[in-house]
């Protein structure tokens, strides 16, 4: 076991992920006017390519925040206070879009399901039967839950909303999901998703999209919660004419554009099947290893995986120790979680290598805090995955 | 009068400033934990550098936004739907909070003075004494107000509150103003000031500063306005662990903390002194040049300056013209003053010489767009300023 700090970081979290040398170069760029014309031209590039990535040509809208900032500004565009919304509530930010609606007075309906799984459509067409007065206003769903390392199929449950509540609003997170797997907004008929730059498009930290579906603007005429910093109208009023409504985090945006660039030079099958793969190699080995997942196959995140440490191996142990001897960083478990387990992300710039390495440092890991397990058997697993 | 495309930009405009590569280096790098222990150390030193700039012992919080969303974290926190706020108005930004309290069902007064003037303290005296009553629970005013290129005196008009409102609330929007000129924010007793990166801090946009005084923080205790995303307590449990809530745009606290170590170097009183003189050297030339200016002197802004062009020459012609010949980067006027003047931004990072190269292209172009001017003017009045 290595006992010197280690010389480089393995930066292995749900977001922010590492970042390209090609991305952190466009992005140490002067700044420019950010109401005249290359700015311009840029952001335009940017909104193209998010259309692109999220399969619409609904609107797309960037805002100035963190991912949270792109779920407020879904409620308080589409909601009054008094609403009644359904929400998916598969983890911790399921629980987040919950208490951001009750902040602002909408009656939430919690829908929660136990941790590790995905929502089932039937569970969800159950709870809307309920509905019978139809009093529901819009069904709120995390594509990719970062918290237990959960998918779920948000077709499938699309469908079943439509199916009960045709002209109801569907939200969906996809901040950490959108990119890892395929999310289709219009031919699935999805009519508000958030984004932000920090996950799969291996961009920074900074800024939020938002698309919004003719029926969303509908709703957004209707809506009486209060807004001004979010409020999407004025934000779409500024991207017609290439701008955005307040100041720009510029730097995030040329990192937006380089990225832009770079996936749909490898393609959205290639990008989902490089996530997926991710998600082979790690659940493989880990199991090979012996470790429980919490999540099962059928819904397993290509983005992040949720992993319990061998009996008696404390899961905050693993991430202290790690980092002090292999520079590898790991999340932490969420919530109840907490402690319980820890979780490596796999999404955005992290190549099957990486995996490799993480894996090996975790096994060497678990047998010096105690496991007994037999050293290189996830590394075995992950390279016959690869 | 050069046609060929202008092989540099010089960006004049008050915000997002030219960002020194010091600062861009620091920003040049990978992302890491931002729940971890090397970012809790690099946030600890920003906030302290922040709590430096302000001259304050009071908590600063950092959210990850534009200037704007500052400001409506200043109004959120602090009243509640109903509750009578006054607002002194010397502009675009003034208007804007007034805005944003009224999104919110706050009685917003509009304490509106002349386009190109301060608030006069006996103004706002006179305007407190209607309220004889108390029901007025905070004054909103700007530093410095960046549509016009005018400073108030906080200092005066803080102490015009205090005499007759000894508790009442006094935020001030501090985006542009800050470090431009001396801001005391404990002596002078002021409860809320908003700041953003992307101004005499030299950094680009991406994150907002808003302190809070004890007085704030009684205040928040009552407010009963929804809040979720800008919800100061939940950012202050974080601070304290050194996290911020949602996923900070790490970059900018990277260079936000080269920022504070070059202001440090640098000094508060030079920096003030620094920005007065780039006010004097503006303003010195376009009058010399026989321009009129928004501001009068007693007021006029360390940041940006607001010049009228010469009779015959239209404003945004000046703007257009100056970027395809020199690469010249100016603001247009704002509200009623757009196509009426432009704007030169001479905060963060800018040297005597910008000032001077800027000034002699803007000549040239005066004359080439038939203003009767003698070139050179201008210039030889800036160089003698310096």
């Amino acid at each position: 076991m290595p006992d010197k700090k280690p010389l480089k970081q393995l930066l292995m979290i749900p977001g922010p992920t590492p970042i390209p040398t090609r991305i952190l170069a466009a992005m140490n760029h002067e700044m420019i006017g950010h109401r005249g014309p290359v700015f311009s031209k840029i952001l335009a590039e940017v909104i193209d390519g998010l259309k692109w990535a999220y399969q619409t040509k609904n609107d797309v809208m960037v805002f100035p925040c963190s991912g949270t900032g792109g779920m407020e500004t879904a409620v308080v565009n589409t909601l009054s206070a008094g609403d009644k919304s359904l929400h998916v509530n598969i983890g911790n930010f399921g629980a987040r879009w919950i208490k951001i609606a009750k902040a602002y007075g909408v009656e939430a309906i919690d829908l929660k399901v136990e941790m590790g799984k995905a929502c089932d459509p039937k569970v969800l067409a159950a709870e809307l039967a309920k509905d019978t007065k139809k009093e529901i206003k819009a069904v709120f769903m995390q594509q990719n839950e970062t918290s237990t390392g959960v998918i779920n199929d948000v077709k499938a449950l699309a469908a079943t909303v439509r199916q009960s509540h045709p002209d109801v609003l569907i939200l969906v997170d996809a901040v950490s999901g959108l990119l890892a797997q395929d999310l289709r907004t219009d031919e699935w008929d999805l009519d508000v998703v958030v984004s932000g730059s920090q996950k799969a498009f291996m961009v920074p930290p900074g800024i939020a999209a938002v698309s919004m579906s003719p029926r969303a603007w509908k709703a957004y005429e209707n809506s009486k919660l209060p807004k001004h910093y979010w409020d999407i109208k004025t934000q779409k009023k500024f991207a017609d004419k290439g701008q955005t409504y307040t100041t720009p985090p510029e730097s995030i945006i040329f990192g937006m554009h380089e990225a832009i660039k770079m996936i749909r030079e490898e393609g959205l099958e290639n990008i989902f099947a490089r996530h997926a793969n991710n998600k082979d190699i790690v659940r493989n080995a880990f199991k090979a290893i012996g470790c429980k997942l919490l999540a099962e196959d059928a819904c397993a995140s290509p983005a992040v995986t949720a992993i319990f440490p061998p009996d008696g191996v404390d899961a905050e142990k693993v991430r202290s120790e790690i980092r002090n001897h292999f520079g590898v960083e790991l999340a932490p478990g969420q919530g109840d979680l907490k402690g319980k387990l820890f979780r490596i992300g796999h999404l955005g710039y992290v190549d099957k290598l990486d995996l490799i390495a993480a894996i090996a440092a975790i096994e060497l890991l678990f047998e010096k805090l105690g496991a007994k397990i037999e050293i290189g058997k996830g590394v075995k697993a992950a390279l016959e995955t690869i």
